[in-house]
């Protein structure tokens, strides 16, 4: 928060002030917390583990929301709340229109929200979630502790390892953006917002302000596409002894979907607009590359390209990008797995008395973990169905309903329709329906399971 | 075929011809069938079940779409077959328009392809599918088929008794539309399409026609829940010694969700009509039990009730009704396994050592029945998701795309939009979205399992 008080100090923003004293404030709740948690005889336990987790982004979001609630704009609480938490979960979904003339504090807090996201969340599905048993994630964690394949002796030099590729692909980002054509301050800010796939620009019109840059919109791509791949592979890519176990089947499906789905769009784009296919590709790659990694970036209205298009990006939505990135969506991995598990379980249909195992690469998959991925899809999706219904009732069209609660649990950034698409944005939602965005984006990026257990009364009772 | 043939014939009507014409076709291959099959040596085996039940239904449909489109209706082949297909998968959705002064013929044809389509739905669910091992309702059949709760001995009986109850069901349906105000006609195509939950009407304005009898809404509210109850019921009805065993934890699951909703659109169509709350409870219960037993009648565009009544509408649209009955969706028997099953293993995430058991009822689930049940869910979403990108790429918009591929996994009838929604049809589709969702008609009334399986490299191999 001292960061944005000093660029708009520098710039003569009275706003500064507000920086300063939500610092003081979060030193204060920090503080507290520090003395509150002196206790060493607290013995860690799953249940400390989800409540750890969800009020950590819980916190984060709150406080993330004071400096723009009390800032100049004109904002409401769960405005506030759900740009913070948009943020934080590397979302990118905006409720603020003017972001052109916008103070450069508030648009480097808003980037710094996203980019402590983005780490966060890495360094959460590293960590903490598969001591959890959350997810698919904890078969890669699995793979990536095994002992015959054990990358670094110790936990503390796995997150540091991630927190350098993180801070140096971000670093070398933003020196392409700049060297591309970028002022500084946007280089830092997209920078920020590109590694943690969350959206966030400091522009209405998104990198469409760059459109006519073809390279920045290449740099993007390639940037995008490395910040949704599992983080480990840059530890085991600065190991050369260990290339063999960069193979890994999500990030060979991953490269496959969007090589496929960017060439179709291509295609697409060519006809429909009548633009050079090199034209055609770099910008049909980048807003593909910007939905399926929930980046959330756009250069024009994907929506109106016609009606494959518009099949393709819902699909996107859903997809998302590798499992230890900072993607959200269904991911890869879970993918994989669930297309293993109905070959399977079809298979046994037929072939009762067969012994059939499920395969993720090399590893087998436990029954229990493949039930894990089955029962998150099934909670991603009632999620899905559930708060796109309660969005229609608070008066939502369907289309912005459905699409606003998907790109939401997704962590994409942009909807469907003319409301919340790529050329919209949240800005003229009810605060209930913020809400009710800001509790699924949440809920998606903290793996669904790790909220709704929050629910469940045997979390509560002993 | 022979009794279209009847009326058409007293009605002066030539297309009795091509009734006579594609009976005399049908009895060929049904003869040549019946020859080709006379090897008694053939063994039972999952694979001949379920390429049988995927051929019947297809050629049910084939065969049905024939007189469709050879009669004077302007119609394409694709839209006879979606038609005879939405009719034998009780869907109702239809493509032909001017019902009102369509040949009585055609209209009784329609209505007799659902009638006979539901009862095989029924057959198929409790005689065929549990030995596939397909769906949650091998659990039921598990239960029935349990030796202390048996109820009839022999597999024929159970077929004849439902017969009975389907028939008898009919015939009373029939009659009491017929006292209520319907003409004879009417009354018995009515009565065929609401046992089958299919949705077919002889106006286009579906029962809508006859909105201003209240009495007649009623009855076929209450029929249609009928016809959405496990079948088994009627049997156990008739055995009074076993009143205990009517209690099924889904029957109560799905009366209580049936009242609840019926009562909160009463109170929106309450509000937003200012109509009396009588009249307000008759026609809100008459669409809401339309859409949830799947059956697809409606008496006005209820997607004009506001906000609200769109989110139920739609979460109505994947629920349905109960196992063992006529009705689509995924089914309140499922519903339930899904949420005991999330319930355990989030209990398991906070209580690693907790032994936890997953019970429908009185009984116990094994984890590979929830397994079954977890992978329906992700077959149906994965199909609608799937299905809605292919309809959209045709050119639909996304909420006739989306609605459309729901509507017709879950054999309801009517989506939302302008285009199909229960004011409207599917006449102007083009011929590729028909077949699309000629495909998940299918898909959604033979429990998707059975023809994907069909898909399969294991399927087709040694």
């Amino acid at each position: 928060m001292l960061l944005p008080a000093i660029v708009d100090l520098a710039d003569g923003n009275p706003d500064w002030r507000i920086f300063v004293h939500s610092a003081i404030f979060t030193g204060m709740i920090s503080g507290l917390v520090l003395m509150a948690t002196q206790n060493h005889n607290v013995r860690f336990s799953p249940r400390l583990g989800f409540l750890l987790t969800a009020s950590l982004w819980l916190t984060a979001a709150f406080l993330g929301a004071l400096p723009l609630y009390f800032s100049h704009l004109p904002i409401s609480f769960a405005g506030a709340f759900f740009e913070a938490m948009s943020g934080i979960t590397t979302t990118g979904s905006t409720v603020l229109v003017g972001l052109d003339n916008m103070p450069r504090g508030v648009l480097l807090w808003r980037s710094l929200l996203c980019w402590i996201g983005g780490i966060g969340f890495v360094g959460l599905a590293l960590l903490l979630l598969p001591s959890l048993r959350v997810g698919g994630i904890q078969l890669f964690h699995m793979e990536s502790s095994d002992k015959s394949e054990k990358i670094l002796p110790r936990i503390n030099q796995i997150a540091l390892g991630i927190l350098l590729a993180y801070a140096g692909l971000s670093a070398l980002c933003m020196l392409s953006y700049f060297l591309a054509g970028m002022s500084m301050f946007d280089a830092i800010n997209h920078g920020m917002t590109t590694l943690a796939t969350a959206g966030y620009s400091t522009h209405d019109a998104s990198l469409g302000f760059y459109a006519h840059n073809r390279l920045l919109l290449v740099i993007s791509t390639i940037f995008m596409l490395l910040a949704a791949l599992p983080f480990v592979l840059y530890i085991k890519a600065a190991m050369p002894r260990r290339l063999s176990s960069l193979v890994d089947p999500q990030v060979t499906l991953f490269l496959i979907i969007v090589v496929g789905f960017s060439f179709t769009l291509a295609a697409v784009l060519r006809v429909s607009d009548g633009l050079p296919f090199g034209d055609s590709l770099v910008i049909a790659s980048f807003n593909f590359v910007s939905v399926i990694t929930t980046t959330g970036y756009a250069t024009e209205d994907y929506s109106l390209w016609g009606p494959v298009s518009i099949g393709i990006f819902f699909l996107a939505s859903f997809m998302g990008g590798c499992a230890g990135s900072t993607s959200g969506g269904i991911k890869m991995n879970r993918l994989i797995i669930l297309w293993r598990l109905t070959v399977t379980n079809l298979t046994r249909l037929i072939m009762p008395h067969a012994v059939v195992k499920i395969r993720y690469g090399e590893t087998e998959v436990s029954t229990e973990a493949a039930q894990t991925v089955l029962l998150f899809f099934f909670l991603y999706m009632a999620s899905l169905i559930l708060g796109a219904m309660v969005l229609a009732t608070l008066g939502l069209d369907f289309v912005s309903a459905f699409t606003g609660a998907l790109t939401a649990l997704s962590n994409v950034g942009p909807g469907l329709g003319d409301t919340i698409g790529p050329a919209g944005n949240f800005s003229t939602l009810s605060d209930p329906a913020l809400w009710v965005l800001s509790y699924l984006m949440l809920a998606g990026r903290l793996e669904i399971v790790t909220i709704v257990i929050l629910f469940t009364r045997s979390f509560w009772t002993r």
